[in-house]
């Protein structure tokens, strides 16, 4: 039975990744060799990282702005360090908005590098909304804000305008809406969303905003050093970066991040069509915020739980439980996930009603 | 044509390792998901990490003596900077044996922390041999060396005793051979030779060193917190873990670590025997050190490359060149070489010899 896979991350990925990525296991390019068997200094694979860091750059059009795409390893949580590690300066202070769980993540760690102003927070509401109208201090090394919240189903639909290095986590939402990319001097995204499997983060980095902080930066931690190496500073995670690589051509096949983006918008227009035209059914977060990824929404009577939840097994739903700090359920959308999954789940909370 | 891979790593896996992981890529234990798409908090996934964990510390006799096993992302070379980061005091001091590049770059690292000793260098000789007959300085806040050289070909038979905890880099020779694993406080290890794909780090911890060096350690890089969450801190590099899970079994199958050194022993003696018979060769490292991972030689006469390249190539061998700081070959004959592989390259110098 298909299953309709609507895990947070990792997550659905593309049919045909997997499948060539399982064929590249058992011999990679015709070569006799497996892709978990070959140098990473081998021609094959170094085509495939300069493919794979050319691709990013294509996508989100930046070819030729200064910018260059690094596939590092650790997760975005290794990057909530690395990043004031290469911009904050020594005395200095970055700014951070705090819109959900990985954004305070990310704010805990700047500290350990100095003054980590919070421009705004919505904490004391649960996440539930993006915060607005709030300044960012002009002496700060840097602006880091999360552009997609996955637990709580938020998402920023504009970025501030400001004149200090805009970096900004889009771990669950990168590749999947035409924004103008150009605005942000670092963008880091773990894979395992919209990318690849776990096991890889992508790094753009605007390269002219590196080397101005006076820190000594630990060799692994350090942009410019990885730049330098052409993204191979050590052995890079060779099948997490091979697997991205396809997922990126199936985007570039798909018609780019605006052709992704239509059939996002559909696909989540949808759910919340459902969401706000079933009485069952709320959304959980503030509505001008909603994400076009995590789809976060609670049963309006929770006896329903039992029903509703044995209805969507049954019909080959998975991953759909919402993060326990929210509860309720959380659909993620991400590029994948076709749009007649997401009538499956829909015709589920229509069925839900009628047996009520 | 089947292919006999030398590389030094990533390198050769057990062929049931690319198979079974091919095909969990397809369907993952039945569930009609992928590896690559479930979540790493899923049932099965934990239930992945928590045998790979527990199946290191069996394989290498250290079950119930207070240890932990991670694995972690971003390759060994970021242990380089955790070690320290975790173990030197403010103001301390580390010991380290300079054997060849990679625990040169561990020593680089350890001097962006505090006092750093190098207690004894082959570095003059171009690391042709493992520095013996060294002090430790009682007051180190540990000590740090490297198992084996993967580039120059040395390995150490034996580890000083000393009183301060023993860090050891075993990238490239862990689960090859059977050592007291509970002299040493911290055994790091890159994935991608005897273990696994690269994108995981294997780190085997004796819990009680931890905790008393008084340093601030961001979160990523503390591995108290890593244990805490059973090395699940952060998203881990689902596959990898996988895949090492799957190699780490083939071991266990085998017989463990006795059994398989047993193999590697003849192995070894196979490829050095017939390097120091042929006249046609030589080995690259001192006979006393000689690695039984990586078997460094050169030719006595370089005019013979050409000739002895293209017979090699011929007789479907791969992954020979040896590294450019040492030049000529380089044989890596970890676990999953069979010795029927052994047998071919042998055949090749032999048929060299009679064919000038």
């Amino acid at each position: 039975m298909k299953k309709h896979n609507y895990s947070a991350g990792p997550c659905i990925l593309p049919q045909e990744v997997f499948d060539k990525s399982a064929q590249a296991i058992l011999d990679f390019n015709n070569s006799g060799l497996s892709i978990l068997e070959i140098s990473h200094r081998s021609k094959d694979f170094v085509a495939v990282m300069d493919e794979a860091r050319a691709l990013v750059l294509n996508l989100l059009g930046l070819e030729g702005k200064g910018y260059q795409a690094l596939f590092l390893a650790g997760g975005a949580s290794l990057e909530f360090l690395m990043v004031p590690y290469n911009l904050m300066k020594e005395n200095g202070k970055a700014a951070y908005l705090d819109s959900g769980t990985w954004a305070s993540a990310a704010i805990k760690e700047a500290k350990l590098f100095g003054e980590t102003v919070i421009v705004a927070s919505s904490k004391e509401d649960n996440y539930t909304y993006i915060p607005k109208g709030y300044e960012i201090p002009a002496d700060a090394d840097y602006f880091h804000c999360t552009s997609n919240n996955t637990i709580f189903g938020t998402q920023m639909k504009t970025f501030p305008k400001t004149n200090v290095p805009l970096v900004c986590d889009m771990s669950s939402d990168i590749f999947s809406r035409d924004i103008d990319f150009s605005q942000f001097d670092i963008i880091y995204a773990g894979a395992q969303k919209n990318m690849g499997p776990a096991g890889t983060t992508l790094v753009v980095i605007k390269e002219e905003i590196l080397g101005k902080n006076g820190r000594t930066i630990p060799s692994m931690l350090d942009y410019a050093k990885h730049i330098k190496a052409e993204s191979m500073f050590n052995t890079p995670p060779v099948f997490s970066v091979y697997a991205s690589l396809l997922t990126l051509k199936w985007i570039k096949e798909k018609g780019g991040i605006p052709a992704v983006e239509k059939l996002n918008n559909a696909k989540a227009e949808l759910l919340y069509n459902e969401i706000d035209r079933n009485p069952l059914f709320k959304g959980a977060a503030n509505v001008e915020d909603r994400s076009n990824m995590n789809v976060t929404f609670l049963l309006t009577n929770p006896e329903h739980a039992e029903t509703f939840d044995k209805m969507w097994k049954e019909a080959g739903v998975s991953g759909l439980p919402g993060h326990r700090s929210v509860g309720g359920y959380r659909a993620s959308i991400y590029n994948a996930m076709p749009i007649e999954s997401v009538q499956v789940l829909v015709d589920v909370m229509q069925a839900l009603e009628k047996a009520i």
